[in-house]
Order: structure tokens, then C-alpha cells, then sequence
């Protein structure tokens, strides 16, 4: 039975609620003012040159020398728009599936009515490319692979630059969701010969969700040309046609586009490789000072986005999440399916610095306290964890 | 040879610019501060709080007791959506196009494969409900009609109540978009019998581009079940299913949907039935002012939300957008198509009152000068306008 009626008063702790949720992630203020001004008419000088400059920014972001097409949508529009643009009807597709991102390729797969294998993976571990290759080889119907690249369920990184070179070299596309990737990680798609990278605004990106991107490489321009999936509002091709004149074939979430410039500006002040490096740190903090206070880590091959914590033997995860908002007005996520009451999922893909991870590992140390496991430092074990970086 | 030269010289007259465009509209100061807000992540209680009290009030919009779905997207997703919902793959269904937006239900119909009739009617003109009865009982086969409420590419509006009538008097379906027609105009969902209405938040609703509506009237709500188009992001069962308990399938646009709750608050204060009533005297102050400096109104049923205007004899209409642009910091929206340089279209939805519209008819008057035509009382026209309704 596992614990969840604390053994200490709930004194509040805080003024503010602070978010550490896998996306929608705390908005800097910076973004919020940008999302507040006034925004100009899309079909103005004035936009049109915020809408080319974005586009080439996101292009600098995802290095790649393709095009970036940005969609009024969630990511999972973003994803849909991936499949109906590339995929034939009847044609063959493999989905790596180990967590419910994973499952969102499946799931569009089969709502499209398309052929399809799934390279099934234990929620939490990585995938080894050769495993891949092996499936490629035995099916050579599929054509394209559709992967995830920070699965957000597990907090699990995935390679894939190890499965790009697989299919790369098997003339095999590879399709990646990289809505909790981008901003976090280093993904260099040409480099790595990604054809297709689908992103979300939400997530490392800083900016409020509704904007979604694909990006689209080089040696894949034709890809979306020619007979396909039946598509309209994200058909790529309405997009390609108008981006050149930096316009959109559908009204573009004008707002949320100037809230992109302003985070992409942020990213671009600290460099991008600065950003991933930040990550890594903000990652090693919580991992150090979370570890110290007697949680573990859910995945064997942690993301820098999200992480899931496995409590103290016996604690209830649920009972956690709940003193974590309610005490500490902080919030977290819980685990999936059945990761629930398992595992909590803590975010810290944007705008986070150290002292954010000691303000969460504190708290984290507290409830593990009043669920009976007393520990002491938590803080102190997150900068160290930062400093050993 | 059209007089595209300006007779007098460009002083300058605005300190900002004033959007009057067909949408995005002007977003109200008190819109733009709750976009400005911090969010509150969407899996949280405050949230859920939210997204029920906006869907209520949407109902109380839409006067249905249906349900209303938000999405993320702009309002051609939604279009998409209601496509991708009702028809079944080979279903046949009727278009009436009287300009680019009956045109994109079409396209959108052509583009999902579905046999289809249009009703094809010119530009500016209304239709009559007899009309679309004969197409239906001259062909049985037609289970679908899709219209548009006001037509923004010629400032037209048509009789969504007497098509109804016909519709439902035959058991056949209705499906509106009241993109530019909602909080503009009265769409009694439930009375008339409308089956679905589509609606995007950048018009009447006054918020920023990118969030999307579709409601259901209550008798239409098996019309989404069963098999049907190919369907994912748009799939209104998933938005179904998670609604009761005040979510969305995927990460829904925060911040527009606050924003949204700030502006139907708004709607709220001033009484809906004002809010149409103001739209009507707008439009009167519109047309009288624009009269009354030589311009001539475009459509013969006009709409309360945009007013397509022919200059005065001889004057190239994309001229007049210009100068508004570059003397008056006015932005108008030109013709599309075949009315290119022969109309421009200003749009009047939203928070607009007299004195914008005293504004933007005396701008005019100075553009019709500039170009050959003195006129002097264009505002006091207006007023004058505004005051006989």
C-alpha cells in the first residue's frame, strides 16, 4: 500500500505557481510582452518581414538548408501534416513506439488507413539503430520510418542520428517528432540526413501552444509532391507556394509568431550551443538533487526535456504531485497509462536556470520527508550536479 | 486608364496605424492584456475551470444547446473539420460559391475526393433559399449543403435562416461558416436548424488568429460517429470525449482561449443583441459616409461585417488602399480575384464604434479628392448613418 497521507503540515510555500510541466512550459516575460503587443495585419510589409525572418531563424535552429513551414495548429496537427503529406495511400510505414508519443505515430497511421509495422520498445529505454536497420531490411515495403525524439511520456532521448544513418543508407525516410527535442538537444538535420522534423511552439521553444512547425530537408523537397493523402489545411504544398512572399495560405497565428521571434531572439543572445549545454546542466541539477532526496530516475537514457522520478520505496507518485501543487504551488506532471501513480514527470525544457532545479529538488526533498523518507541537501546536490557539467 | 495618381500631396495624418481589415481586427486593449496574462498549465483545475466556462459561453453564442468545439487552428481547419467529421467517403454534398470562401468549401470537397454540386452565384449578390431547395430535390443523392454566413471576399450576406428551412424541411444537412458572420450578425443555431457552424476567433470574437470553432446542433450529434473521411487532429469524437472534464485531446492554444473568455466577457457586457445592432449601425455610418464621398457599395445584400466599396469613376481602387495605407495608416483589404483594383473591402467587426467609422469614411473622402473627386461631410454622412438605424 503505498504512502500518500503526509506526516507533516501543509504550510504553503509559495507566492506563485510556478510551472515544471512537460509544455506548456513557463513563458518568460519577454515572450508574454511580445505576445501582447499589437499585432499587424498578415497581409502587410510589415509582417510579411517578421514572417521571412522567423522562417529563416527556425531554419538556423533546425540547420538545415530546407524549408521550415510554420501551421496554426498544435503539434500533433504538425504530425498529421507530416504523414498526409509524404504518404501514398497503401504505403508502408514503421513507427517506433515506447511511450505514448510513440503510440500518437501509431494511432495517425492507423487513422489514415495506412499499411504499417511498430518496433514496440520498453517504456523508458533507448532503441538501438541496429534493431532499425534489422526491421528495414526484413520489410523492404517500408518506406518511411516515423520516430519521436525526446519521448515525453518516459523522459527517454532517442538516437537519432544512429537511426538516420540506417535509413539514409537504405533510401528510407525518417520522420521526427521533435516537439520536446527542438531547443533542447542538438538535432542537425541535414548533417544527420533527417528528412522531416515536426516541432511544437510549447515546449523548448518557450512561446504559448498553437503554433506548429515541419521542416522539410533539402534532398526531400519533392517528397510532398504528386499524389498523396488526401490534405488541405496542411497541405505543404499550399504553404510552400506562399512562403516566398512570406505569406501563409490560411490566416497565421500572427501572435504567436511575434511571441516565436522574441524566444527565438533569446535563443539566438545565449547560442543555441549554450542552450543545449544549459539543458544538459538543468538535467544533472535535477537528476543530483532529486537522487539525493531518494528519488530515482525512470529512464536508462534520460532526455534533457522532461524527467521522470520514481519516489522513495512506497510513496505514492500521485500523493507527491499533489503536495508538490498544493504545498509548494509547483506543478508537475504524472505518469501515463500505466506509469500512473508510478512516476512524476518533471519539465525543464526553456527558460529554466539552476536555481529553479534547487527550488524544485527542495521541494521534491520536502514531501519526500513528510511521506516518512527524510533527507537533507537536496539543494546543494542540485548545484553540484550543475557544476559537474 | 484607371486615375491611380494622387492630385495633392501626402501629410501624413496618423501617429498608429488602424487595422480595418476583413480580420484579423483590431484586438481591443483589454483582449490583449489577457493574452498577456501568465498561462496556467491545461492540466489543471484553474484551466479546466476555464475551458468549461468559455465552451458555456460559446453555447450561449452560437444560441445552441449543442456542443461547440474549440481547436486549435485557423478557421479553415475548422472548415476541414467538419468536412472530415460528417462525410462519409462518396458522399455527395452541395457548394454554394459566391466567392473565395464558398470556393474553399469546394476545394476543400474536391480535395477529400467527394462527388459534389455547386451553386455557383455572383459575386455580391444573394442567393435564394428556392434555389438551393430545386438543386436539392433535382438531386437526392446531395445529403450536405455547405454555405457561408457572410461572404468576405465581397462583403455579402446570405439567408442562412431560409436555407435551413430547406434543408431541414428534406432532411438534409446544413454547415455554415460563420467565419466573419458570428457576433456580427444573429445565427440562431438551434431555431433555424442549422446543423454545424464553423467560426475562427480573429473576427467578431476579436481575439487573435488561431483558435477555431465547430458546434454541433443537438440533433446532429450522432452526425460524427461511424466511419467517415480519414480523421485525426481534426476528429471531433476525441474533442468529445475529453470535453466533460474540461480538456482537449492536444495541448489546446492557452492563451487564445483566455483571450477568448476576456472578449466573450465583452460580448457579455454590451448585450449580444447590441452587439448585432451596433454591427448594423456601422455598417449604415460606413456605407452613408463612403456615399457620400463617391464611393459606391459593391454588394447588393450587404453584410455588417466588411463592406466592399467601388471608387469613384475612374479611380483605381488599389490606389485608394495605398493612400489610406501611407497618408491615413488605414489598412483595407483589396479585391480578390476578378474585383482586384476594382473594390476594396473594409472590414468593421469587432470593437469598432461611430468614431472609427467617422475615421475611415473621412480618410476616404480626402482619397477620393486626392484622386479627382472633392467631396466635403463624409463624417457627418456618417453620423448621420449611424444615427438612422
Amino acid at each position: 500500500m503505498p504512502v500518500t497521507t503526509p506526516t507533516r503540515s501543509s504550510v504553503r510555500t509559495a507566492t506563485r505557481t510556478r510551472l515544471f510541466t512537460p509544455g506548456p512550459v513557463e513563458i518568460p516575460t519577454r515572450i508574454l510582452r511580445a505576445l501582447s503587443q499589437v499585432p499587424p495585419h498578415h497581409r502587410t510589409e510589415v509582417f510579411r518581414a517578421t514572417f521571412k525572418r522567423v522562417t529563416e531563424a527556425l531554419r538556423e535552429l533546425h540547420r538545415t538548408q530546407g524549408e521550415v513551414f510554420m501551421i496554426a495548429a498544435s503539434g500533433t496537427g504538425a504530425m498529421e501534416a507530416a504523414v498526409v503529406n509524404l504518404m501514398r495511400p497503401g504505403e508502408k510505414a514503421l513507427a517506433i513506439v515506447g511511450g505514448k508519443f510513440g503510440e500518437r505515430w501509431a494511432s495517425l497511421l492507423a487513422a489514415f488507413g495506412l499499411p504499417r509495422e511498430t518496433l514496440p520498445v520498453e517504456w523508458g529505454k533507448g532503441v538501438d539503430p541496429a534493431e532499425v536497420a534489422r526491421l528495414l531490411d526484413a520489410d523492404p515495403a517500408i518506406t518511411t520510418v516515423f520516430t519521436t525524439h525526446s519521448e515525453t511520456s518516459t523522459g527517454t532521448l532517442y538516437d537519432i542520428e544512429g537511426f538516420a544513418r540506417e535509413t539514409r543508407s537504405r533510401g528510407r525516410r525518417l520522420v521526427v517528432d521533435a516537439i520536446t527535442g527542438l531547443g533542447v538537444h542538438p538535432l542537425l538535420q541535414d548533417d544527420w540526413g533527417v528528412d522531416v522534423v515536426v516541432c511544437g511552439s510549447q515546449k523548448g521553444l518557450m512561446v504559448p501552444p498553437g503554433l506548429a512547425t515541419v521542416s522539410l530537408a533539402p534532398w526531400a523537397a519533392e517528397a510532398i509532391e504528386g499524389e498523396r493523402l488526401p490534405r488541405f489545411y496542411f497541405d505543404l504544398r499550399k504553404l510552400r507556394k506562399s512562403m516566398p512572399q512570406g505569406e501563409t495560405p490560411w490566416t497565421p497565428a500572427v501572435s504567436l509568431i511575434l511571441a516565436l521571434e522574441e524566444a527565438l531572439a533569446m535563443i539566438h543572445e545565449e547560442g543555441l550551443d549554450e542552450v543545449h549545454r544549459r539543458h544538459r546542466r538543468l538535467t544533472l541539477a535535477l537528476h543530483a538533487g532529486a537522487r539525493h532526496a531518494g528519488y530515482r530516475v525512470f529512464s536508462s537514457n534520460p532526455a534533457h526535456s522532461v524527467t521522470g522520478l520514481i519516489p522513495p520505496e512506497g510513496v505514492d507518485a500521485s500523493a507527491v504531485i499533489k503536495r508538490l501543487r498544493e504545498v509548494h504551488g509547483m506543478v508537475v506532471a504524472g505518469g501515463q497509462d500505466h506509469l500512473k501513480g508510478k512516476i512524476l514527470r518533471v519539465g525543464h525544457m526553456g527558460g529554466y536556470d539552476l536555481h529553479d532545479m534547487v527550488a524544485v529538488t527542495s521541494a521534491l526533498e520536502e514531501c519526500a520527508g513528510a511521506f516518512g523518507h527524510p533527507a537533507r541537501g537536496a539543494g546543494t546536490a542540485a548545484r553540484e550536479g550543475w557544476e559537474s557539467a
